[in-house]
């Protein structure tokens, strides 16, 4: 596949965090696993649509057949401006939507809170054959609870192991769990936030307390590096995507999908009706 | 705007039903308002991807920020391989999948049975700022369920105003009614049909009782025809789109949605916070 051509390193190993890994060591403007530049990175992107759509395609048709045992669930977690919003638009826009199931996770509502954390995530996890994606999820109770103390600690300690157990079921469902940090520096941060600000039409994509949660930068930071340390496992590992380079970002994460639904390897699903007699009928009618 | 270029009559003005309307006069090969050829036409719905996907954004940014006061919402509905599908695969993918509400309303459970028709549907009426997608709709409970009596005459009957009275109440509600029939010939349906026999990796698209439907074909007809006529009304028209020729369909039903969006003319959201006060915090950070 040509889209391949340019990966020394598939993403997932190139991308997957192991025991010992250290967040701080992360170049957020490298781009692993791929030799390739900017202009090549975009051509692959392109040449990426077709393979990852097929494979979609082919995953829905099986949900239609109701043949259909795995999904995948691509979970997104990341600090403001890091392109969570890209990926949806460039990466999972262009497949067809009818076989996509978005969730986009907001402050928990007062009804949500008073459920475990992982009430609102169970009831949005993707139906067999379908593509999944959390825009935000169950991380940002260990992020955010975390960081601004939202919870007791004993209860956020509690939740990395919920979450892991949570997940191994999700894999026993058949769910292909692709979760996906994208990692920006502060630096890089800010220049996306100042564009925000100069541009009337970006306006809306700024939030005063962005700056709020960018003063505790590095305790996001910290935050990030326990939950990928207690999470990322062998069923679901985490993925730290260095994303200051948004098209190496887009790019690696449509690597990640096509991964995944090449390891479901979905097939047509075959005809369930005798297809000699169905000409007949068809012709007869 | 280029894609309104070969638009001799606008599409909303050329294919509405007004009074009088007979859908059996109805060439399904035509293109009406259109005056481009095959290529011109998909040409032009590539340069419309640009404006809709422009106006969409506009309006989900609204609902971001909270300013959003109206929607659009697509009512789809067709015979079998009239092109739904491909409607939301290359219409409606083609913008932010953010922004998009897509239901398809199957067979109704025991659940949705036991409520009034509209239970269902009410439900899945886009929030404001959305652009709402229903593959089928409450419209089949005038269409199979007329043409298979699943409901007493006088209920069926009873519909067609709570189905008027329904959509006013959601115009009412800042909701645009896109309603869209996608009209193939039932020769056209035929060779669809065939086309999904012969290819392996389209037997799942083919289903038997697609052809004990299409023995009901004139019944359809009229149903159709009768719910065109007490349902299409000045707060939500009815627009016959002929689609033998998928590439006029998909390029028509893009017009439509256009001119509904442009309807609104949303607007970027204004800064809700002070630009400069914002500035000086960002750089302090």
């Amino acid at each position: 596949m040509s889209s391949h051509s340019r990966w020394s390193t598939p993403a997932a190993d190139a991308l997957s965090v192991a025991p010992g890994f250290r967040l701080v060591d992360v170049d957020t403007r490298a781009t692993p696993g791929y030799d390739g530049d900017k202009d090549q990175g975009k051509a692959d992107l392109e040449a990426g649509v077709a393979p990852l759509a097929d494979l979609q395609e082919r995953l829905f048709a099986q949900s239609v057949a109701g043949t259909a045992t795995g999904s995948v669930l691509l979970v997104l977690q990341a600090m403001d401006t890091a392109g969570k919003g890209g990926i949806v638009k460039h990466v999972v826009g262009a497949v067809d939507p009818q076989g996509v199931e978005l969730a986009s996770f907001k402050k928990p509502t007062a009804e949500e809170l008073s459920h475990d954390f992982l009430w609102r995530i169970r009831k949005r996890l993707p139906d067999a054959g379908r593509l999944g994606v959390f825009d935000r999820s169950h991380y940002e109770d260990v992020l955010i609870g975390r960081v601004r103390e939202l919870a007791p600690a004993d209860e956020i300690e509690r939740r990395y192991g919920a979450i892991v157990a949570f997940e191994a079921e999700a894999a026993e469902l058949g769910i292909r769990v692709v979760k996906v940090m994208l990692h920006i520096s502060k630096e890089e941060q800010r220049e996306r936030l100042a564009d925000r600000l100069e541009r009337p039409d970006k306006h809306w994509k700024y939030n005063p307390s962005d700056v709020d949660e960018r003063a505790l930068w590095d305790d996001y930071m910290d935050a990030y590096q326990v939950a990928l340390e207690r999470t990322s496992t062998p069923l679901a590992p985490w993925h730290v995507v260095p994303a200051d380079r948004k098209w190496y970002a887009r790019l690696a994460v449509q690597q990640l999908l096509i991964d995944a639904l090449a390891d479901i390897d979905p097939q047509w699903p075959g005809a369930d009706y005798d297809i000699a007699t169905e000409k007949q009928r068809l012709a007869a009618s």
